[in-house]
């Protein structure tokens, strides 16, 4: 049920068939070098996040940079990483019930995993699996989603955990909801928070007599943040390889380094009912809109204005005419990029490459 | 790069993996039969929209109780029906570029197929093309989509469809934006409108000697105004077989009939940080939230109050507790069901069948 890719090696952009997720290849190389360069001499280490590529081809290029692996939301997810040639991958998130916890057992056999524990009840289960995993707390520093409360919560959780006989690895401590606060001054503070959350339980483990080799947490929008606390080991983003028209959004200036956007819709006008409007063949199945509808590419004049299931409506002085292609800024990439089987690899307007999206639709 | 489905036939539902897309077969069929039974004795063809359901199987039995086919947006869920055994499908859609246009063609060799067209230069590019399908004018009806302006326009691109030897077919006439109109009144008088814009396109078509053997359109929002119209031959509903949270917030009564809940997102509680919030695995990637988040299945006191990439926030006096199993109700069916490779068909509380979204994806 894989759909065939919307393009062939070697054909020019505007030739591939549409919609189709687009991946400018230049862009995408700076992006992985400027998040390099940015934490290049500071003590932590990078760990992609594949929820966002979902594609083990892009995971490997980050690796060739020096990331040490992978992060993964899902099971299924890190299955596919596995299966793509990736040899660590933590799992950033609980996972519960005895048949994803079998296929996380399964996979450690192939290669070093690890996952995040925030109950009791969900660390006997793991137990119970037998799971040769690396297993971290996950703390709550403040996106009030998964997570025990920092300090003696946590540290009550890890202690559990050594005295299940497994191995207790370290925090996970991600603030989802900081990436898109709009001010770099409001994603500090709520960040700041989150270090001192972070260090408070450092210092109780380590009273504890309990050590924690990793802190490992931070997304596109903050890390900068997190590297600078000196609180964090690791650190997860994703989108910035890619970027989206909602990330765009933000105040990007020091000490977080720009990101350029790499990865387009490419659509076609299919109708252009009025010289003020043209419909194209890319709607909510081809650009995921809960982050705000896609902005158009290099296009001055023209908004993308709405979105049906299978149309968007382009409006502007002057539409675009019948049968023009036009490249879309998904407003969200990770659901965007989970709608699509290929990235169709461009390099100064031509393919050259169709990297499998092995992990789209991996959600169990 | 298919995944596997996350349940095994005659398993408990309890039992599958989540997120699952779960489809409840005793429901489907009733609404199956609920909408066959409402247009029985009129004048009017079924052909239901495999927009929604991307699958043949969802077809086969539509076209088992009395449907003559089905309708896709794309010319690749066009193949996926055809190849999945579909042979009459109706593209109630613009088709523009010699890409398409020539998988269309090869499409018609093996099935009966059709399209819209709604300007000179999209005809010309069909006309290039040699296919040999049913050619329908889409008239604009008042969502400001596609189509032509209803009465001369139409009639001339219907001249022009005969003067390039290719078969004019009848009128397309949808209006999208009236399905969710949410007040009966609404919708009647919208359609009103639209019924009048479809009988002075046909009065004229008539008085300039062109046949116009079909008018389609319709959805599962206003039907049966349609249906009383008498203007149109043939309803295109979609949405009615599954319904949805956002569907539900119509004003539902006679002439429209009833339809139920039979599509569900299985979920599973993965954390549980206080009493009154529960954490589910199913976040934006396994229900689209662009017309609203998904409600939660007969569970009074309980609320789906927000989503994130792979997570669900579930709140309410009494959280869920880790590990329980909760049904959604998608807010939006087409682009939830366009999420997944499997229906997980369930009857009375156990796995009957699993029925391959085949269409899933095919958004080209």
């Amino acid at each position: 049920m894989t759909v065939r890719a919307p393009a062939s090696v070697g054909q020019k952009l505007e030739e591939d068939d549409t919609p189709a997720l687009v991946l400018d290849l230049d862009a995408f190389e700076r992006n992985l070098h400027t998040l390099r360069d940015a934490v290049k001499g500071k003590p932590v280490r990078i760990r992609p996040h594949a929820k966002t590529s979902k594609c083990p081809e892009v995971a490997k290029r980050q690796i060739a940079l020096g990331a040490v692996g992978v992060c993964c939301q899902k099971v299924s997810e890190a299955e596919a990483m596995v299966e793509g040639g990736i040899g660590d991958v933590l799992v950033s998130n609980e996972v519960v019930g005895a048949q994803k916890l079998a296929r996380l057992a399964g996979l450690a056999k192939k290669a070093r995993i690890g996952i995040c524990v925030d109950s009791a009840e969900g660390l006997a289960q793991l137990k119970a699996s037998g799971a040769d995993v690396d297993v971290y707390v996950e703390i709550e520093v403040g996106m009030k989603r998964c997570g025990v409360p920092p300090g003696k919560p946590a540290v009550d959780l890890a202690r559990a955990i050594i005295a299940s006989n497994l191995r207790f690895s370290g925090l996970q401590a991600y603030h989802g909801r900081a990436q898109h606060l709009r001010t770099l001054e409001e994603r500090h503070a709520v960040i700041a928070a989150a270090a001192e959350a972070v260090r408070t339980t450092k210092d109780l483990l380590k009273k504890s007599g309990i050590a924690c080799p990793t802190v490992t947490g931070a997304g596109s929008g903050t890390f900068m943040f997190e590297v600078q606390s000196g609180a964090w080991d690791e650190i997860q983003p994703g989108s910035y390889a890619f970027m989206d028209a909602d990330y765009a959004r933000n105040e990007w200036a020091a000490p977080l380094p720009r990101f350029e956007h790499a990865l387009f819709v490419l659509t076609t006008v299919m109708s252009r009912p009025s010289p003020t409007l043209a419909v194209v063949d890319a709607g909510l199945k081809a650009s995921s809109v809960d982050s705000g509808l896609p902005g158009l590419w290099q296009r001055p004049g023209l908004a993308y204005t709405h979105a049906s299931d299978e149309h968007g409506w382009v409006e502007g002085a002057e539409a675009p005419r019948l049968g023009e292609k036009l490249l879309l800024v998904p407003g969200h990439c990770d659901p965007t990029i989970n709608l699509y089987d290929w990235y169709v690899c461009v390099r100064r307007g031509a393919v050259e490459a169709l990297w499998p999206i092995t992990a789209r639709g991996a959600g169990y």
